[in-house]
């Protein structure tokens, strides 16, 4: 395996990714890959504005994962946080404290919205921000403008995402799914560069509907996916027909699908080569699509790590 | 003295002051006058913009003065706070934490910053927040215009408050002061009611060229206080021959004046009506200028009440 291994260590790895679920391959891929090699183009449809900062949570959520500071066992926040400013706000002057933001983690809003007002974009606060906390991969948003996705609730109407998601714990039924103001959006230069240098294109396991659907809405990026020299490859989410955690399995059973890789796979038609699905699952009936079933269910480091090189590998074996 | 004491607690009470040094005075005034029926007119020369959060020092020294809330041995600054946010700022992100900035206290800079971008002025962002506080006393900025101090030092030329006070600890000597934007400000409603309503007018004894100087350089303030009917007292900051704490006696030896409370009542000449004069001092050779001396060091809650106490009944006397 040693000469595949090489083979993938010197490919440019371009990696479409949400939250929590997406940054278990990650922490695989910054394993096997040189750092300086990968690029992760994040979702920010979650992104919202709370005491007037700027909350990033998918971009933070991978940043403190590759930095080794995320909370193990929330799997998002810092390690070790404390919560003293949430709890002032709350008894000195009733502000519910319905979003958790840790300290040490208040640290990072306030840094980017300051940088931001200061009229940087998202793109080069991220990238100021990750350096300094000594990343040598690239963390791209998905685009530098605000794009929210709204989730249309049978019993609430719509909701901001993390109305949805943290306010209401993803209890409410969904209709359906917009991006909002996806019209006066666009794929920002680094985006674009990133995707035509790349040499494989993975979209990590993350809510295909949540976390990866925000950044196909960007306009130009499908576009950008297609006109790609490099393979496109999606993990899938679902193991054993349920997610590994989150609302992946529900929000698919609300919107009339059956809970499989095979709706992931179909979901991602015309965008993706090839699909790695979990060896747990049935056969994919896809003909048009190369697919391979691997151990996809990373419990630990090694498993993460073990995923990052065998998917590698395993596209790295198509040119042969 | 029962009598008097009820006069004075019957009154309508306005106070100019400042940060840590008038809000003794402040503490006293609270325990022998109705809370609902004194008014402090605040310095807010001193606040500035740190990462992205407008503070306002004197606002919340007062504040959390009043609320039982400040920190007992600093004087400012919320008790038993902790700086998790900052570490978290200078060990993740590299900024030098030069101002401290508590987690707890972070609630008041973050509301309120919030309320401030949503349009509100700071005299109802300030009085939003001491309510929630649970203050009778009314609380106002001197006024809602951003008026910074800007001190003119030998060594390092022009600094902005915070930067001479707290970043340089107050070394740099000072040639001169002025109020940025003063041209641009002018009293707020609520200040001129606030003085128009005044049974008595306490100038508390703050830094009077730090502190009392910008309320006084408010556009209409000095004109009010002339055309007020009640009359203006200022408290002495200068106790034989040096101040309590803090860079007063400092500043009036760079400016070229004696350190006594003859200079500050002559730099008040013209606002004030009269002038309570510590005990340790020397009489003052002021003819038109009523005064009296009186224990001003206010070593403990006591003394602190005293000094309000026997201030306001001097003062209730005249018309006797």
């Amino acid at each position: 395996m040693g000469n595949e291994n090489n083979l993938a260590l010197n490919k440019n790895v371009a990696v479409l990714i949400g939250g929590v679920g997406g940054t278990k391959l990650a922490s695989g891929l910054i394993k096997v890959v040189a750092p300086a090699r990968l690029t992760f183009i994040i979702n920010t449809g979650d992104d919202f504005c709370h005491l007037g900062l700027k909350i990033c949570p998918d971009l933070d959520t991978l940043m403190y994962t590759l930095a080794g500071s995320v909370d193990p066992d929330l799997g998002w926040g810092m390690a070790a946080d404390s919560t003293t400013t949430l709890e002032s706000l709350e008894q000195n002057y009733g502000v519910e404290p319905w979003f958790r933001l840790g300290d040490k983690d208040l640290a990072t809003h306030l840094l980017r919205s300051q940088l931001l007002r200061q009229g940087q974009s998202l793109t080069a606060v991220t990238g100021c921000l990750a350096r300094r906390l000594g990343l040598s991969a690239r963390l791209l948003p998905m685009c530098d403008e605000a794009m929210p996705t709204i989730i249309s609730t049978a019993e609430q109407g719509e909701l901001g995402f993390q109305e949805y998601f943290v306010k209401h714990r993803w209890r409410p039924v969904v209709e359906s799914i917009r991006h909002q103001n996806c019209e006066k959006a666009a794929m920002s230069p680094a985006v674009s560069a990133a995707l035509e240098q790349a040499d494989i294109i993975l979209i990590a396991p993350s809510n295909p509907w949540l976390s990866v659907a925000p950044i196909l809405a960007v306009p130009g990026l499908r576009a950008a996916l297609k006109r790609a020299d490099a393979p496109v490859v999606a993990v899938t989410p679902i193991i054993a027909g349920a997610a590994v955690k989150g609302p992946t399995a529900k929000i698919m059973a609300e919107l009339g699908l059956t809970v499989s890789a095979a709706a992931v796979a179909e979901f991602y038609a015309g965008v993706i080569d090839g699909f790695v699905n979990d060896c747990r699952n049935e056969p994919l009936p896809a003909p048009n699509l190369r697919t391979v079933r691997l151990d996809t269910l990373m419990t630990d480091t090694i498993a993460k790590a073990a995923l990052a090189r065998n998917t590698l590998e395993w596209i790295a074996g198509w040119a042969a």
